[in-house]
């Protein structure tokens, strides 16, 4: 066998994903790019804001001796000390250089974390949809996710996690903004879950972490995202500037760890050994320096609102109900039930979509069937452009 | 327990390096800076070329959209041409984009080679002194490394690795030039090693891959490093340009696939979905671009080998053997026994050395005890400056 069980497995199952992005490319060649309504990618389209071109041109000029070179593991100090400040800022405790790592973004963060903290059998509680990514982030390291489903209006179901915890659970692993719903989680919920956890861990004596995902937090559309670190000593951000500085494709992120969290020194110290021979050994040096500086910036959240509003104004239209995004970039939709299906057919309903040249992520592909998420990383035009293909396809459903 | 039994572990091990690193920095709070005399740490001080520069303002003059966006995970398509190209020249082989992906450093290219091809249980030959980090690296995935002994003058024991081969060994991993010896596998050597494991393979039906991590391919001293996936069809180069280009904190690096390996596509895919799920999802996209333009740049090795010249000219007139260093900046340092001993103990030699402020890495770090390592990634006047002291500690020892 040329590669491991393990990886061809992988590969069975995401050639599912393979053959749809395939076939939307396949749409693209026959109709033309301008043809195709494609929402089906999250991949953030702004540029970064002007700042960021500001500083980046500004330190090629400098391009001080050193600069490129390897620093600690963890990031440069005054990088680490800027983020620290900045996560104070959000998260309402004060944090340090030595509460905070950076990392390849938030994917490389988030392996960091799980690589330290599981032990093989342990269990990490996820709540669907969810990003299915977190799949392999915890299996990397033997770890086994614990999938609930979530209340019907895609707020986590505190007495379901409840229920669920164990003396196997490492984890309880949330995403707000969160992907696919566009939901933002309230500051109870989190309050709520943190008091769960708090006296799971009085009873059981393993105090679970909670690890909040939060690339998304600076997209937000006129609200707040409340604190994690503030609820729960237990707990660890992780996150990145693939959204809020729109630089996916540059690996830029950090974990953030409670000051206040138990063998903070273990912790820290693990997640930077985890960084080196997880073969990431550090984040990239410039884009540290750059996104220091930009503490203050994001793109301009004003053109994603309007796109959802767009978005939402054509499927009120066309009679497709979602849940009501608060962040993120995504419209999760509920597929229409036909005849006596007690859910839509959310695989179905995608193949229906491609006749009018609409492409979107079936739920199932998020652990939720019955729903599909369109992602309006996309021109505003095109948005309203696709209002008459959701009619039709709606009508004709 | 807060983090995981394995990371815990491993913490407490490399609490002896960490201790020796920390006991250099005393070193230099109480007698100052220039007056330690630093040789411990592979880390290259040379500045990019100038068309490192050039390219880099160039790049961040223009930035245009969409450059530090997401891409295919395995790379910019006309960057993997790019260096596929390089890759051919190199390589005696003709490979193209489908055959490599941009990696994050060589360490984080070694790591997706290793998700891809280990099942639990599976062992990787490698041989003694080699890179500690090749410990955790194969570990990772379930890996066992198998350490054995290289010849006397630091080639390859082709004997001892042909014994050792079984239905287990899903790889032999080679380093060329070596670190921590300097050395450079000839020809010979490349084609007798493949010439072994191609009759293994036909008898066992398991051929194992033939990885070779070549970082330091660009740091040699007036030879070339001999091709590798000529000689062997079942062979994978993992390089960067940490060394070359002088570019270690910024991660950019690549895995290159021999064009004539068995099941070419799933061992792409493989490392493909690796790098996905391991949370790199692609190397920097600024950098990859760079490195694209630089395919024939390199910085200034007549400077790394003057000071080669200059460290083994002082360690000559001090009386301490030595291997000799045909690539990469170190120098491999036979410990001098005492009395009845078989051989030095480098250990103690180290700290010996620390009284005249002169720091190195003992061998036994590397796994081979009696030898002790020297980087010369230090001015070369510091390197003569420190002469006297390697004499004075030569007599005293």
């Amino acid at each position: 066998m040329p590669i491991a069980a393990k990886i061809r497995d992988a590969l069975e199952t995401s050639s599912m994903i393979r053959k749809m992005f395939e076939e939307g490319n396949a749409l693209k060649k026959i109709h033309g790019d301008d043809k195709v309504f494609d929402f089906s990618i999250g991949n953030p389209d702004l540029e970064p804001p002007p700042a960021f071109h500001d500083v980046f041109l500004r330190l090629a000029g400098e391009d001080k001796p050193g600069s490129h070179g390897y620093m600690p593991n963890g990031g440069f100090p005054e990088v680490r000390e800027a983020l620290a400040e900045k996560s104070s800022r959000e998260q309402g405790v004060k944090l340090d250089a030595s509460c905070l790592i950076m990392a390849v973004g938030a994917a490389g963060g988030l392996n960091t974390v799980f690589k330290t903290i599981l032990n093989p059998g342990d269990e990490v509680i996820v709540s669907r949809p969810f990003f299915m990514e977190y799949r392999p982030y915890t299996a990397n390291y033997g770890g086994v996710l614990v999938e609930l489903d979530s209340l019907p209006d895609f707020n986590l179901d505190l007495e379901a996690i409840k229920v669920r915890l164990s003396p196997k659970t490492a984890a309880v692993l949330i995403n707000s903004p969160h992907n696919p719903t566009g939901r933002v989680y309230p500051a109870e919920t989190i309050k709520s879950l943190a008091g769960i956890l708090e006296a799971h861990g009085k009873a059981s004596g393993r105090y679970p972490y909670l690890v909040s995902d939060e690339p998304y937090r600076e997209i937000v559309y006129g609200l707040e995202v409340p604190p994690v670190l503030s609820a729960y000593p237990e707990s660890i951000v992780v996150s990145s500037y693939s959204k809020s500085l729109s630089l996916p494709g540059e690996r830029i992120g950090y974990v953030a760890v409670n000051p206040n969290i138990r063998d903070k020194d273990a912790v820290m110290n693990g997640l930077i050994y985890a960084t080196r021979v997880l073969g990431y050994v550090n984040a990239p040096a410039l884009m540290q320096r750059i996104v220091a500086e930009l503490t203050k910036e994001r793109v301009d959240v004003g053109i994603y609102e309007r796109r959802r509003d767009a978005f939402k104004e054509l499927l009120d239209a066309a009679g497709l109900g979602y849940a009501e995004p608060e962040g993120a970039f995504y419209l999760f939709c509920k597929v229409p039930a036909k005849g006596h299906e007690s859910a839509g057919d959310d695989r179905a309903f995608a193949e229906h979509l491609k006749k009018y040249l609409i492409l979107g992520v079936p739920g199932s592909s998020f652990g939720t069937p019955g729903w599909l998420r369109f992602a309006y990383c996309v021109d505003e035009k095109r948005i309203r452009a696709s209002g008459p293909a959701f009619k039709k396809a709606m009508e004709e459903w």
